[in-house]
């Protein structure tokens, strides 16, 4: 059993952790100048950097990262008529990255966000965090009311099961935010000057049968765990709807999760989130889903899969069936996203042909 | 909207919040010179003592203090033969104290708990963070990743549905404990020096669905919405079992809030638990708890409560018709602790005969 350390304890491992069983994937359309302060922190692993925006646009990387960089070319040339499951002028085609990854461990990291301190002062590892997060077990069928048993210095309370003590394998690692916190655009428009000062130092496992809103700005999952069903959408350029991206693929790999008997966790590691986007642009992205997303979350609610759905594969094609079913009801968006969802599995394993992917929990 | 201020803040209302409304509710066998440190923050209170053992002993209660106190002949004389349901030579005997009080809010805490620092050095007023907890709403459809949406500075992630962010009332709200954590016995044995340090700055709501271990140590709830579900059970002098107590009212009331729609949260007040019990002792009163829990968990996972029960008595007395006909084939005491439950609601409607406990919130 891995017992993490907690937030403020010295990173100092003579070889890093997951060093090379991990990939940090950053979409951008700018230089990536933001890595100079993760240096320390990023500069030992590989970077997967997806370009979302004009591909003749060239990007810097400081020097010193070892990393590969796919632009819309990249895409097309490597995916053929699939490359159309992957949004483009959007952060969505962050996805893409995980796609092409050979790592088990994926990072994912927006380019505005920035080393956090701890309430001590010291510079918060968010990598460090998430792997420790990912190396040990979740517990989502009983909530423990000093958060993750597996950290140092806690453990379970009375009245804690022990049949369920061992806990189930973590599949995903979703971070959190100094600064300026995850709003939707009309929270950003009421409270333009509110800054998230709070740092919580709790890592928690979200139960099961519960949703929740997963911010894609500091992840991290186990790609062989639940890689197939980490698809951002459609988003951006000649889609009705951005902003979605990432609590599309929340639901989806909660609901997968749930089924096949994984966790999911939240709370650290924090980042520094620097810059508000604009809120006006905000809300012409988000204003459809922030209707759509009254009937989306009840239809994950309420989503069953068959037993017979042992392989996240399985699960995200029944997943985008019954999304056709249901949701297509609610705008033909839908209707297309469904298809992108099989296209996306297809070129998932094509790229990914040998069973990687196939190594999952048991269905629940 | 009451947007409760943070830990951290001042504690100096000119009239203290809920003064009229609330009762705080003490079990005990000794003097209670632990009232002393927690002066500043209780004196404003009414409280009210249950003696938990020899009631000829005479307890202490340091000047200046507005109290009542009742001893077993009290509760035998109050209740006649309805006085078996209350347990005796057990802190669960403080449930007791929940049925006379005429309060709206209750707060219980055991008297081996102290004032805790909170990470500043300033001290908590445990019992003004319950009153916020208490008074804002709860939020158990969907998991908000900054934790509570109502406390200051924080608010509704992107991602978070508009027609959720109203919450509905909050019924319990459960305190955790700094320096001796509330473990079984079998951890305490395995842990003897392990101590709680983390002061975890978040209060969240446990969704809809998810179990919780309810520990009774630091507790404060809304009588009039979840009062009459809030009994301890059959513990103590003459039980096979001691230490489930709280547990038991935690598995009743969190199905029960669950079916009327009301919230639980868990976190933040801390208070400072001074001295482990002997886990020897507690190995013995808990050894039937630790393997009957694996049975009792499961039932309370699958309960279901029919949708005319839209009262807390009516839930229930529905859950005691469960218990007796799925538990009793565990062990015959679960039979008598049926009956236990019933006469617990006949006792409580003769107490509080007009309304008080019928305001509830309307059935899931």
């Amino acid at each position: 059993m891995v017992e993490p350390a907690t937030a403020t304890q010295a990173f100092a491992p003579a070889v890093p952790l997951l060093k090379d069983e991990l990939d940090i994937v950053i979409p951008t359309i700018r230089n990536l100048d933001f890595l100079e302060m993760w240096r320390p922190f990023f500069e030992p692993y590989h970077l997967i950097i997806v370009q979302d925006g004009d591909p003749s646009k060239t990007i810097k990387v400081p020097a010193g990262f070892d990393y590969e960089l796919y632009n819309r070319n990249d895409i097309n040339r490597i995916l053929g008529p699939k490359a159309s499951c992957i949004s483009f002028k959007d952060s969505a085609c962050r996805c893409f990255g995980y796609m092409v990854s050979k790592k088990k461990y994926i990072f994912t990291i927006d380019d505005d966000c920035f080393v956090a301190k701890d309430p001590s002062g010291k510079a918060i590892n968010a990598l460090e965090q998430h792997i420790k997060n990912l190396l040990s077990p979740s517990t989502p069928f009983f909530f423990n009311t000093l958060y993750d048993p597996f950290r140092k210095g806690a453990d379970f309370v009375r009245g804690y099961p022990f049949s369920l003590r061992e806990g189930v394998p973590t599949a995903i690692s979703h971070g959190l935010w100094l600064n300026i916190p995850d709003y939707d655009a009309p929270t950003q428009l009421v409270k333009p000057l509110e800054r998230n000062t709070r740092h919580v130092d709790a890592v928690l496992t979200i139960p099961k049968g519960t949703l929740f809103p997963m911010c894609g700005m500091n992840l991290a999952f186990d790609r062989e765990l639940i890689g197939p069903a980490m698809y951002f959408g459609l988003m951006g350029d000649g889609q009705p709807i951005g902003r979605y991206d990432d609590m599309w693929a929340g639901w989806c790999t909660k609901v997968i999760c749930d089924h096949l008997g994984l966790g999911v966790k939240t709370g650290l590691p924090y980042i520094y989130h620097s810059k508000a986007s604009n809120p006006f642009v905000n809300l012409r992205k988000e204003y459809k889903g922030i209707f759509w997303q009254e009937e989306i979350i009840p239809f994950f609610q309420q989503a069953v899969l068959p037993k017979d759905c042992t392989t996240v594969q399985k699960c995200y094609i029944e997943l985008a069936k019954q999304v056709k079913e249901k949701l297509s009801k609610v705008d033909p968006y839908f209707d297309k996203l469904a298809e992108a969802m099989v296209t996306w599995i297809e070129a998932w394993d094509e790229l990914n042909p040998t069973g990687a992917s196939l190594r999952n929990g048991k269905a629940a």
